[in-house]
């Protein structure tokens, strides 16, 4: 009996012990830890509601994301029922700034709930449209590049993070809706983006204009010398791909493009993986800030899984992803916080075990939702 | 002390074992254990906000009910801050639909507030009054029996779980503004129900028409052929008896009506009660999904433990009341949640350990509320 | 193993042994301890919402200065999301009467946040505006003391609470907008309050003219014949304080008094601290109910401690100020729950180790992030 506690007690506490990062081994994955381990991530995220301007912002719109994806997987009530509490006090309302991709990535959440819960006169994808409507047809000074920043925000979508904010909601209120006219309107304006900052010889993405050295009389360098490829920034456009072909027709025209691309960011994001399982902040500097990142890392192993998980990429690449996700469970606290998340930006910075954001937790629940998945 | 420790070890771990259900026995009720069962389950709630289609619908209307019984009888005032919370962010609205008994039962909540916290201005029951004259006074489909509905919804309660949902709170509105009229009213629709769906011979209530067997081509029937008696509709109408009844006028007129009624469930009741403790979702055929299930439980021992100290039924059915609080225990996690509770639903289907409700919930602290008045 | 396994559950279950009220010997200050008690209290009471009439009333208004004073010292994000998430559902919203410097404290915190989020067009401080020009500027029946009140109501901030919850708002909104007149208006109001209730022979503030006994015919004694002193009451007074003092001019022609007020009380509260370092709810009886009381306590601690950090009182006091703290400590369960506060009230009353209210919270919240500056 005392030999069992004994045990038993070993257990636990090296359990407790495993806040601080450490070297992932590939071991094999357990699927009822992975769904615990979400759950917990879920829980402790619901209990510490954050946002920067409002709780319908991009921040809570890519950990909406992530909380629907994990219930599509699992089916676990526990998502749905966080899914549409925050809708419901959210009134089903974008944020505000109709030009802004940002402020629409929330309505991805509402819509995968009307796509689950079949009651009516419950959710209200108004606001949805309106949004995306003003978004795509209104002229304002972001499209026409008559806005007053100084870094070439002249395309509607300057930023690499927005293909994760706003295409992967056009695409899926196209299918949803049965209009393919918001998936041509979405192809359109991700085609600028794509022409702007994919870089073709890294295969990766800048994160803005500031970071494309082509063209460019004082282009920011890494102190290596090296271009500036932002992890997260890559991890949204990365994962945002996979979100945008899981709900793509098979026979749209230009699915081959965004099938190329995810297989070439895929190599990319593949080869830069380091050693003990998680990518850093900088992709090409990892020496910056020498210690794993979990949002963009998340986004990356989400998108890696997919593929694995839909045949786009070889079934070889299961041991990455697999060191991947224990490495980033190895991040979360024992409450179910998830650390080592970068603070909100808009290129490489440090994290730290105690940091996190919502979108972090957002990113650990998209990876877990394809980990859970793999043969 | 190695010893001491490892005697306390083993009493924690041996506790975190309880998860899974198990038969139990009948021990002796320990108050305190109960106490802090019941605000393990209260927190958890808390923490984990669900609806069908809003925060005041019928499922927190139940959640809340039970939250109000236990404030009633230990005064915690955990559970006061939890009431007034929900009511202030529900803006003292009831739902939307004035037809439809569900949609008030949250007001049962907001009038125990009214009675127990002595503030001017806070407690605002003008929306509670506007949906009962409604719901009484004007006309609708529902009672003109002239809705779409293929089973015959021919009155206005026209399934059981009505008799929880809207009696109670017509009930105590009646006492707190001191209008016997709306007393009058609740028991002229409650007599409709009453004859519509109450099973004389077997003394439980049909869900609805389609589980009435008497004058029904093509009645429901059990696998094992017998009638289809549910027993969280059940539990909706016994214990609602138990909460109209105690804040019933001792002199009214129909009172004898209620006790008598009370009284042949109750005997049903405790006669259907399976060995372990806790009764199948299906009362007459248990063995279609064989396991206790936890919101008709909940439901049956607050009753039957309200008969008990009010002196409805004999006190030598102490021991099965006991036993089945243990058996609800049971089912309650280590986190406080508690498990085992069939889904939303309309007739017996199965539950497991995770599946949980508000109203389970409720339905868990109702109990708890009057086993802790056990001599 | 066995071994280290049996000390670390040692450790474990002994810490688990102090939610009872303890007497604290002076050890030294463990920072990191302070700090995960501090955002164990925090988490606890985010979870626990509870208020009086409204979340923005005083009761939420004193526990967010706390968050905002512990995100202050510690820059811990935690603080942050919790203070912004509160002012986006209360839509940055004073408490609605007017005249009612209870119904203001919630602005410290909006003022704080504009002071340290610099987001464009996130913070609304107009309706802290709009209250403080009516409370100012506006008749009411309170300055006028044409209410009903029997007891003395001739002044605006006729209970000594209120220069907590109005003068603190006035001079910290005083020094972000750069207005200096609402500094001048706060000293008008508070010398009303000073020479209607303090008492300078004990240097202590009676809780309102009840208390007071010259020219009182019929003043409030204590059990043993003294003059009434409540804790909490003075704590307001004496944390209000500091409060002030931090955010006041250096070169403001009335900072004397407020420093040698600060000086006169910091003496008195001093020589009244009890040996096991928490003070009880009456300060001059507390045999009456002789426990530690934490509200009180923690307001205490903070002024203190910031008056040892400002260079307003000995250093050698810190020997006291640690006492305290550890004290409190051993008042907080495990759960993070700060327990032995002093309900709602007006004068001493008891507490017991399970009483909460989120401005105790907010009280301990206040003592740690001043005990964190401590040498």
């Amino acid at each position: 009996m005392n030999k069992t506690i004994l045990t038993l007690l070993a257990v636990v506490l090296l359990f407790n012990c495993s806040t601080a990062q450490k070297v992932a081994e590939v071991q094999a994955i357990n699927k009822e830890e992975v769904k615990s381990s979400m759950i917990k991530a879920l829980e402790w995220q619901e209990a510490h509601p954050i946002f920067a301007l409002a709780p319908t912002d991009w921040t809570a719109g890519a950990y909406y994301v992530g909380v629907a994806r994990a219930h599509k997987t699992t089916k676990d009530m526990m998502y749905m029922a966080a899914l549409k509490n925050q809708a419901y006090w959210n009134n089903w309302q974008t944020y505000t700034r109709l030009h802004h991709a940002d402020d629409v990535a929330i309505s991805y959440s509402y819509i995968y709930i009307d796509r689950n819960e079949k009651r009516k006169n419950f959710v209200d994808l108004e606001p949805t449209k309106k949004f995306l409507d003003a978004h795509l047809y209104e002229d304002d000074n972001w499209k026409a590049g008559t806005d007053k920043s100084e870094y070439g925000r002249t395309i509607l979508w300057w930023w690499c993070d927005a293909l994760f904010m706003a295409p992967p909601v056009l695409n899926l209120y196209a299918k949803h809706t049965k209009q393919p006219k918001y998936l041509d309107e979405m192809h359109k304006f991700y085609m600028q983006t794509y022409n702007q900052l994919y870089d073709e010889e890294e295969q990766l993405f800048a994160r803005d204009m500031r970071f494309v050295w082509e063209g460019n009389d004082n282009p920011t360098k890494e102190p290596n010398g090296k271009k500036v490829f932002w992890s997260r920034g890559n991890g949204w456009v990365f994962s945002g791909l996979a979100l945008i072909l899981d709900d793509m027709p098979t026979d749209y025209e230009h699915r081959p493009f965004y099938e190329n691309l995810y297989k070439e960011m895929a190599e990319a994001i593949l080869k830069l993986q380091p050693e003990d399982g998680l990518w850093r902040t900088s992709l090409l500097c990892p020496e910056s800030y020498d210690h794993g990142e979990v949002s963009g890392s998340g986004f990356h192993t989400f998108a890696l899984a997919w593929g694995i998980n839909n045949g786009l990429i070889d079934k070889k690449h299961t041991t990455a992803v697999k060191k991947a996700w224990h490495a980033l469970k190895a991040c979360q606290h024992d409450d179910g916080r998830v650390g080592w998340v970068q603070n909100i930006g808009a290129f490489p910075e440090p994290a730290s075990a105690d940091s996190w954001q919502n979108f972090g937790t957002g990113a650990f629940l998209l990876a877990g939702s394809e980990i859970l998945k793999l043969d």
